[in-house]
Order: C-alpha cells, then sequence, then structure tokens
C-alpha cells in the first residue's frame, strides 16, 4: 500500500472558483456531487492498484472478489482542517469480516479509514497494549515476548498468507468525499467481474455533509458569532442507489444499518431495501452489535433472520463474524447461481 | 494502564435530571460547566494512580514532573455516540516532545487521546506499515524482521528504561468533558511539587461543545429537519485561566496556539498571555510546525523567539522538538530559580 496520507486533506479540498455555482439542468443529486468536488488527487493510483488486483483474480486466482468497506468518514468544517465532523468506528466489523472473506476463499478490497483496525494486525493495535510491550530485549536483540509469540505466529502466518497468495488489498480514506470518489472508481472496476462481486459496506459514512463552496479557508475563530459556533451540513445523496443501477448492477451489496433505538431498528433496514432495491441489509445495534445482527431481505418469508452468539460462544469469544460471514457467501453463492 | 476505553462514552454522558437547569447566582462559566456535567465514572482511578506517582518523584526521584497533553477531543453530537466533532491532532507533537523531556530527566504524565500517538510507540503505529510487517517467521519462531531490528532495540530500550524508573504515566482521554476533569484532578495533584510542575499544553481542545441538556439520546435522523443537519454548540469555558490561578498557580504553564493564517498567530498568542497571564505560548502553523514554531513570552525584549530547522537539520530528518524541549526546560529552571 502506498501513502497515500489524508489525514490533512488541505491539498484536496481548495475552492474551484472556475466551477460554476448554478448546476446543470437535470442532473441527479449524486451527479452533482461529483460536479461541484474534486477527486482526491491519489484517485488514478487506486485505480490502476484496483485494476492489476482484480485483473489478477479474474484471471489467475478466480476467487470471488468481496469489497469491504470500515470505519467512519470525516467531514471536514474548514479547508485548512483542524476540525471535522466525524462518525464513531474503530473498524472491529470490517477487519475482522474481511478476515472471515479471506479464510472462506474470498479476495479482499478493504476500503478503511486510514488508521482505523486493519485485518490481522487489529489484534496488536487500538488496545492498551503499547506495541513495545509485545517485545522484550535478550542477549542485545529485540525478541516477541514469549507470553505473545504462539499466538502472534498463527496471525503472522494468516496474514502472510493472504500477502503472498495477493488476496488483500489495503485502500485508504479519510474523508467522505474520498470515500465517496474511491467508492465509485473500485465498483466500476467490479464490473469486470461481474457477479462474483460482492459489496459489504460497513463503513459508517456521514449521511452530511459541508459542501466545499460553503467551507471557509482558515481556522472557525472561536470569538466569531459571539462565541457560538453553528454548522449547518446538507444531507449526503444517496450513493446507494447509483451503486445498485449504474456503477455495479450485477453485483451483490450487502448494506448495514446501525441504530441505537431497537424499536426501529428494522423498519429502517426495510425502507433502505426498498429505497435501492439491493438485496440484505444486515441490522444491528450500537449496544449489541458485538453480540447479535439481523439479516433483512426482500420479500423472504424470514425475511428477519437473526444472527445471535449464545452464551458458550460469548464466554469462549468467538466473533460474530464468523457466523456472519458464513451466511453471507451463502447468499452470494445463490446470486451468482441465479437463485435469488 | 488500566483500560478506561471510552470511545463510546455513552455511560459517561446520561443525563441527569436531577441535575436543575438554572445555575447558581454568582458561578464562573468554568465552575458551571462542572456543576452541569458528570466527571467520567473512571477518574478516582487515574486519581490514584497519579497521586502515586507524583508523590514518588516528590519523595524519591526528585525529578521535574511535567504533564503533556496530545491528541484531539471530540465533542459529542449524541448520548449514544455515533456522530462527534473531533479535532485534528495524531499526537506527534505531544508524543515527540514526551520522550525529549524523559531523555532530559523529567517524569512525564501523559495525558493523551485515546489511540493516538504515544512515546516510543509512535515510531511503529500510525504509518502504512501494519505491526505484522515488522515480523518474520524463522524456524516456526516470529522474530523481528532484521532490517527494523537495530533500530527498535534503541526504541525498546528507551521505552523500558523510561517505565522502570517509572517515569512516565499514560493516562487516557476521548471526549473533551473528560479532559477537563481530568486536567483538573491533574493539576490540582501537581500542587504537591509546586514549581516544579511544568504543564506542556499540546493537545487540540475543542473551543466549542454540546451541552448535556441539549443532547439528544439516539442518532440523530437524517430526515429530520429536511435532510439538514444543524449543530449549535457552545463556547467551551476557557480553563486554563482557572489553571493559572486556582489549580496550579505555582507552575510553569506552556500552552500552544494553532493556526493556520500566518497574519494572526502572533497577536492570537500575545492575546491569550494577557488574557491568562500565563508564562509561554508557542505559535505555529498547521502548514509548517514540523519546522518552525515560536516562543511568545510576556513582556520580554525577545518577546518572539522563532525555532527553526535548518536544511542540513530537514534532510537528515532532526525532530524540532528535540531543538523546543532543552529550551523549554530553560524557561522552567529560571521559573524554578525564580528568574522570572
Amino acid at each position: 500500500m502506498k501513502n497515500f496520507h489524508t489525514a490533512n486533506p488541505e491539498m484536496e479540498t481548495a475552492i474551484d472558483r472556475s466551477i460554476p455555482d448554478f448546476p446543470a439542468a437535470q442532473l441527479s443529486d449524486e451527479d452533482k456531487y461529483f460536479k461541484h468536488h474534486k477527486p482526491p488527487s491519489y484517485l488514478p493510483e487506486i485505480e490502476s492498484e484496483v485494476k492489476d488486483f482484480i485483473e489478477y483474480h479474474k484471471s489467475t486466482s478466480h476467487k470471488n472478489i468481496v469489497l469491504v468497506t470500515s470505519g467512519g468518514t470525516t467531514v471536514p468544517l474548514e479547508n485548512n482542517t483542524v476540525r471535522f465532523i466525524d462518525n464513531f468506528s474503530a473498524g472491529t466489523r470490517g477487519a475482522t469480516s474481511a478476515e472471515y472473506f479471506l479464510e472462506n476463499g474470498y479476495a479482499v478490497i478493504f476500503l478503511h479509514r486510514e488508521f482505523s483496525l486493519l485485518p490481522y494486525s487489529r489484534h496488536y493495535s487500538h488496545t492498551t497494549n503499547c506495541f513495545l510491550d509485545y517485545m522484550t530485549e535478550v542477549n542485545d536483540k529485540v525478541e516477541i515476548n514469549p507470553t505473545f509469540a504462539d499466538e502472534m505466529l498463527i496471525v503472522l502466518r494468516k496474514y502472510k498468507q493472504a500477502k503472498e497468495s495477493n488476496s488483500l488489498l489495503l485502500i485508504p480514506f479519510t474523508t467522505v468525499n474520498q470515500y465517496l470518489y474511491t467508492l465509485r472508481v473500485i465498483s466500476e472496476l467490479l464490473q469486470l467481474v461481474g457477479k462474483k462481486a460482492l459489496f459489504y459496506l460497513a463503513a459508517a459514512v456521514s449521511d452530511f455533509f459541508l459542501p466545499q463552496s460553503r467551507m471557509p479557508t482558515h481556522k472557525i475563530q472561536s470569538q466569531e458569532s459571539g462565541g457560538k459556533l453553528e454548522v449547518n451540513l446538507d444531507q449526503v445523496p444517496k450513493f446507494l442507489s447509483r451503486l445498485v443501477d449504474n456503477w455495479a448492477p450485477s453485483a451483490l451489496i450487502v448494506s448495514f444499518k446501525l441504530e441505537t433505538d431497537r424499536s426501529i431498528l428494522i423498519k429502517k433496514a426495510k425502507t433502505a431495501l426498498e429505497r435501492y432495491q439491493h438485496q440484505l441489509v444486515i441490522g444491528n445495534l450500537l449496544q449489541t452489535r458485538k453480540k447479535e445482527v439481523v439479516f433483512v431481505r426482500p420479500q423472504k418469508d424470514d425475511d428477519e433472520q437473526w444472527i445471535r452468539l449464545n452464551d458458550d460462544q460469548i464466554s469462549s469469544n468467538v466473533e460474530i463474524e464468523s457466523l456472519i460471514i458464513p451466511q453471507v457467501i451463502k447468499v452470494h453463492e445463490d446470486w451468482i447461481n441465479g437463485d435469488n
């Protein structure tokens, strides 16, 4: 993975005064978004990496390919970004799911928030253990602390296996703008493998954004407007319909619905299915997301299928993604075989 | 360090209806803040850890103690926090500075945003290298990749030295509320060492916050208010004056001023000095902060002292903190000796 470091995306978000303020007639909200917002400068580089990856698996490994999105997008509030709105997500669902896709024979494009959890290394980062706590000095040499060595060997082998088989491609994003442009490019390239493409959209994408045309160049000063800060955000266009209709019409598309209020979860999942006409929504609650999720599918008799860890599984630290991914793969296999 | 994990601070931010909405007469904004916002539940545990640390250095090591704050605070926009406003900061300045304080004989309390960069481990995290890329398998054992082994040994020795001499205490925060409560507790405890305490406030603390009384319990729904999101934030009370006047009146206090507009940097630094009556503001620009900073002090002839890396230093990767910290320590020594 190249260093597309963009935690400070000042280079990407300069206002282009040449772009007219009035939209052309009959453009959809999604088209307008792309017309008025510049792509990240590194996009061609990503495009070429992703293309190589997909072509390799199409022609050589013949693996199915899943795009896993993971982590939260940011919405910068200033051009020289000091402040931004963020969506809470460490990337646990995405990173864990990616491992189980790899173990089940998929090639994985992992589109993730920079510095969020990654497959395999997640076991050693974002913990209260410092990196160096895994190390010890023996005879003037750094060695792995014996407490961790056996388990680390297992994880390292899986990681090297994924790398050596060219089955894992890491692509980072930070802002919602970078996410949307990158998602579009990858989706269009995934048309190369048709139904063998699976979208597993676990990223926490902002519903709102601040249009570049309204973004101040410099840091918002706290004495402005009487010491208060008022932020007015527009709704992010619903790109999922674009994904379903135009960008990746043959692929199986799985989206997530995260809520905090149990009483509206199923309804919101069904609304999403009706609106976007895709194949599967996995619903989950912030409070219980590591123990239960619900599969909601269009016009199925069993249209609400809960997947829950039982007490034994919880006490032996079974990860719920080890149950989710085989179920998703079954839906994908049916999709490929035309049984859907 | 215990696991005070609070990226999802739902437990900390429940609205307490027993707290009256009307403030008592004659309370300052700072006092009102603490009256209307609950402390994090883990605060007593931190208090006892910090107390032990300070007492050890007061009675046994006789080291000066610096509180380094580092990373950005978050402002939750919902009680079940999915969305929050964040301040951009990887924590590079704080983590790097902490290392040079340790090397110059200080004991360091490192009050940092959880998962931001830490002293020493910073060399191996937040890079595009995955943790596992530093490892290799040799004869069925995990070993450090030889490319990294020599340098890692040097870093590991410094880290172990800091730990074994009990000179580094890591204390995490996530929200601005957690930061403010923790800062107050640590400041009051640091009165134990009087002038030997140094505050090096490098964290990016939000100027604005959403009062708990106005915070929605559940995730903000995007269809509310016609698809727009309007966020109205209040100004965070200026706690620096409390720090200077009440919490730590004998300590030397160094604050940072980060701007993006060069033309207002010095003026804003001077305004801060006048308002809070502390001893040193280190000014820096987002764009050049790794190459130059400016020391601004009250009523000094040389009241703007720039510290800049020269070209040789830049090309040999000298860290500007290796120049900043000895200068700060000189100011602190003068302070202790009463030459200020």
